[in-house]
Order: C-alpha cells, then structure tokens, then sequence
C-alpha cells in the first residue's frame, strides 16, 4: 500500500470539487485526450467534450458536499478514489446524494484524471 | 472507447453478486496478491486478507440488488466499473444503498479484480 496516495486523493477531490463549483471550465486542466467522464450514463472521450459536457449542464450555482472518500493505489501509479456526497444546484433546498469514482494517472510529479464516473443515487 | 468493456463490466457485476449471495468465500477466485479491498473504509490486501474480511461480515444471508452500472475502459486494457444499488442483510427489511467501485486488470483471456471499494450511503 503505497506511501502518500491518501493525501494526493484528498488534495486532488479538494481541489476538484472547488474549482467545479466555482468555475467548472477550469476543469480542463485536469483531463486529457483520452481522459473519459460518464456523467449520469452518458459517457464522452477527450478533454474537450469533456469540458463542453461539463460546461452545459443544465445549472449555474452548484455546491459538493463530500461525505466520504476513499482511496487505492491502482497500476502504474495511479489513485483511485471514491467518494460520497450531496450536490444543491441552483435555488434548489434539497441536496442530492451522488457517488464519483476517479481513476488519477501519473503525469510528471503530477495525476490527470482518466476515468471519472459520476452518478446521482436515489435511496 | 475499446469493444467490450461493457459486456465484461455487465458480467462481471452479474457473476460478482450472485456468487457474493451465494458463498462470498468463492469469491477469492477473482482477487491476487496484489488486489486492494476498502470496505466501509477499512482497507485489507491480497486476496487471503479480502476472503477474510468478506467471511467476517456480520450477516449470513445477503442480496445485492443493483440499480445502476456505468463502465469505461482502463489503463492497459483493464475496465473500471462504477455500481449503485440496494442490498438487505439477514432478516432486515429496509435496504440500505451502497455503491461499489471495481477496477478489472487484464490476465490472459480474463480479468482480476485489483481495485475494490465498497461504501454505504445515508441519504
């Protein structure tokens, strides 16, 4: 079980989730080519879709809570993270539970993002 | 996005659960010595450690009812597999959600299990 793969998951969903609910375009930084999100089943390939998928959903304000997370070494050196938590869109009062597994790939001294699956959970 | 990846996350799930339900000590025939298990956060290695931790849950009947599985290819041809779904213990009535994460590494004409992390969610 590999060193500090706890901490780049932390500082990585940390970063994450404030750069998404302040400026979601900012994201790109993060995924590349052949980076792929699943956002709610539907699935798009590369950082540019990515960041058009991202950029279009239909809300403006949007708040991560993280209730849980969860991380692995996986091969290559690469993190894989779980996490759990509610999202409020908009003016909307009732947070929603989703989960999100990230799949962080070794780049340099630094991770992209190659698997992202996002999923809203109904109990 | 490679052929099959879908298939082999939809069998996979199907084949995991049933045998989880079934006899979870069989399921050591899909981990290594290498493969990782968080469950509810707490985290075992190799595949004597995660067939222990599975056959020390304290519940003897189990059903896994999955709701929703989303999948895209890995790294070197593995597959990560992202799955919501409800489960019921021994006489319980109420389900509980969870959601599950699986990363399958390629293995000759199959696959492993190397990452695999399991998590409750309270709504």
């Amino acid at each position: 079980m590999a060193g500090n793969f706890e901490d780049i998951a932390k500082q990585f969903v940390t970063f994450y989730y404030s750069q998404f609910d302040q400026d979601r375009k900012a994201l790109s930084a993060l995924y590349r080519d052949g980076s792929m999100l699943t956002f709610e089943s539907s699935a798009v390939l590369g950082v540019n879709s990515i960041v058009e998928k991202l950029s279009g959903l239909p809300f403006e304000k949007v708040k991560h809570q993280v209730a849980t997370l969860d991380a692995q070494p996986s091969v290559n050196g690469g993190v894989l993270v779980l996490v759990t938590g509610q999202l409020l869109v908009d003016e909307e009062q009732r947070p929603m539970n989703y989960t999100q597994t990230f799949h962080l790939v070794a780049e340099g001294g630094s991770y992209y993002v190659f698997n992202d699956i996002f999923k809203l959970v109904y109990g």
